[in-house]
């Protein structure tokens, strides 16, 4: 198995958990994971970080699993400084997986989500909850990280051209996210994903002049069997409330992004009905994008919650259930063939079992199905294929 | 969406069916789809066809679909031959498909195939068969194809460097296979996978001189979710003397390559309990390898059907049931993430319900499953962790 040094340096989108260290099999170790979120996207072709980084020289901290979540996951030389980003940030994060969770327990009436947290030595740790088989949710997952790592110097270099010269060293960096799959059980109830994570660089350690970078990302998207439209509205007029309370340009555009991004390609369909999506967002204000980060995480309960509620009992039959199966069979394609944070996380050795929490507890392929032109499952195919604007 | 001219250029392992022309989406088009297979493998480092091919500017065939299949596939001024390879290739594979699904069909009393057939203008074609939801069988695959293709020059210089100096054109190619992939219902009923291809270059177009190529690939492997060791080893021992009856160095080589190949790396798991695996072999004497692929096809239906038989009314409950299921997990990870036909025809548009036919019916993932120690879930788990050698 490949070192696990790189494994916070991807960019996530759906569940991207992966350990702070390598290890060659799930079962055989202690390990526990973090989140890996925040670096910019390799594959934008106009992005300095575009390429794969490699740094395997420069491992993350071994984690310790620890029996009580604790107040704060910052470097106390971070700590002291409450009125920081960072700090601001991961404290959002903390508060949304606590108010998601407790709103998904009330929805859900009878499980109870699974808490496992750890620390680092020299700072970060997590927080993953599961919550499986309950009631409503068939398996539901909600996590938040907090990384210190390094970046190989290119990555920095890339970055900022001006620097090259001086040759710097490796690239302190901190990353906070908080990511979250809800699958419910009912097949008239829809799948949400979200994902909300900031990314800031050190100085690199021999230039301490040289500019820091950041980053926001993030995104919440709507993943239904069957059209409600009132429902889809709802989700997305909670998603462009929140983006219009900021700047008129975000609904649109990151309404658009979210389509690109759970494209199928191999089957021309997106995974679902969309929502927002952004990534490497650094051209506004620091402070402004943090709120949006923060009015954006915190219209996940809003948005989603009043849907569930109203088709958690609704009644359903076996093609029902069968429909849901095969577009879970779909959320499983794209996850593993596409979606950058799992795919990352695999290759480069994460903990599966936090990587996969983004998988549903069932799944279904049929030889060449095909809805009847018309029906409700054709419907939604035909929305998969052809985005549209629900608002 | 890219062309498809690479698609034939795939080595593939599950069951890699990829479509002969390009197109945007599966529910678009009439296209039906052909066997890819038998290119050396893309990630063997010592082996000159080693960097993925591109050949975009050289498309495949369109095909037609017809609705009985023909004696042949063959364009006319091979079939004159009966006596080449490539015919006799396409004659036994042709038989495997009939016996391997009358084998099926009888064993199964309920379900029947059903047969899509195609055929290329310039020669070329394929047939694929699938028995689904059947008494005995979730999902069965079996199918064949016959494929005219033409490489990129480099692809052959790379493989004779002495040519490379006279600069020749494409490099016609003729690839022949079966490829199949079976899914019981009952859980004590192992999964099987068996694939066996052809592959032949012809001299460049404008090096008539100058020598071809030809490879034999292929393997047969068993997937079962409890372990039966007398159905093990039946089965491997049907392998072994197979494989005995031509080199005693086979079986031991091919059961090795068969547990490197099947590996989920990031579970650091086997896909099941192995069987045989080869690819690019051509360092035996021609007929020989002939004569080696086919005994291997013709041993599918006794190393297989006899297990079926003896546990397809065993008794199970849900527990059974999951497990399975779980292992269908597996199967699902592996195929999208590590096979190398299903990748390469997921990323060059084949026709997916072709390509995912290899996909169980019905999968499931837990989070954190961990079987408990000593239990016959954990027994599975344990020889899929640490290969065995069976007899």
């Amino acid at each position: 198995m490949p070192s696990l040094p790189t494994a916070a340096l991807s960019s996530s989108s759906s569940l991207p958990l992966f350990p702070p260290s390598s290890y060659s099999s799930p079962r055989k170790t202690q390990s526990r994971f973090c989140l890996s979120f925040a670096l910019p996207r390799f594959t934008n072709p106009t992005h300095p970080f575009r390429r794969p980084m490699t740094c395997s020289s420069i491992p993350i901290e071994k984690e310790t699993v620890i029996s009580d979540r604790p107040y704060s996951f910052l470097r106390e030389t971070d700590g002291l400084d409450d009125e920081s980003v960072r700090s601001r940030f991961q404290r959002m994060i903390m508060d949304v997986q606590d108010s998601v969770c407790g709103a998904l327990e009330a929805l859900d009436g009878a499980g109870n989500f699974q808490e496992d947290a750890w620390t680092r030595p020299s700072g970060g740790g997590g927080i993953s909850r599961v919550l499986q088989d309950g009631r409503v949710f068939e398996k539901a997952g909600v996590n938040i990280s907090v990384v210190y790592g390094v970046m190989p110097p290119e990555a920095y270099r890339a970055a900022k051209a001006a620097v090259t010269d001086q040759n710097p060293g490796p690239v302190p960096f901190f990353a906070a996210g908080i990511s979250s799959v809800l699958h419910p059980k009912n097949p008239f109830a829809p799948t949400l994903h979200f994902n909300y994570r900031y990314f800031e660089t050190d100085a690199p350690k021999d230039s301490p002049g040289a500019p820091r970078q950041w980053w926001f990302g993030g995104g919440t998207d709507l993943t239904p069997s069957y059209i409600f439209e009132e429902d889809v509205r709802h989700f997305h007029s909670i998603q462009k409330r929140a983006c219009d309370k900021f700047d008129p340009s975000f609904y649109p555009r990151f309404k658009k992004w979210c389509d690109d991004y759970f494209h199928i390609k191999h089957r021309d369909e997106r995974r679902g009905l969309g929502g927002i999506f952004f990534d490497d967002l650094n051209d506004y204000d620091q402070e402004m994008l943090l709120s949006f980060a923060t009015e954006c995480a915190n219209s996940v309960v809003p948005a989603y919650v009043p849907i569930v509620e109203k088709r958690k009992d609704t009644p359903f039959n076996g093609r029902h259930k069968a429909w849901q199966q095969l577009r879970r069979g779909r959320y499983v394609e794209f996850n593993l063939v596409y979606d950058r944070g799992t795919t990352f996380g695999l290759k480069t050795g994460g903990r599966i079992e936090s990587i996969l929490v983004s998988l549903p507890l069932t799944a279904r392929w049929e030889y060449d199905h095909k809805p009847e032109e018309g029906s409700e499952e054709w419907k939604l195919l035909d929305a998969c294929m052809n985005p549209k604007e629900w608002i």
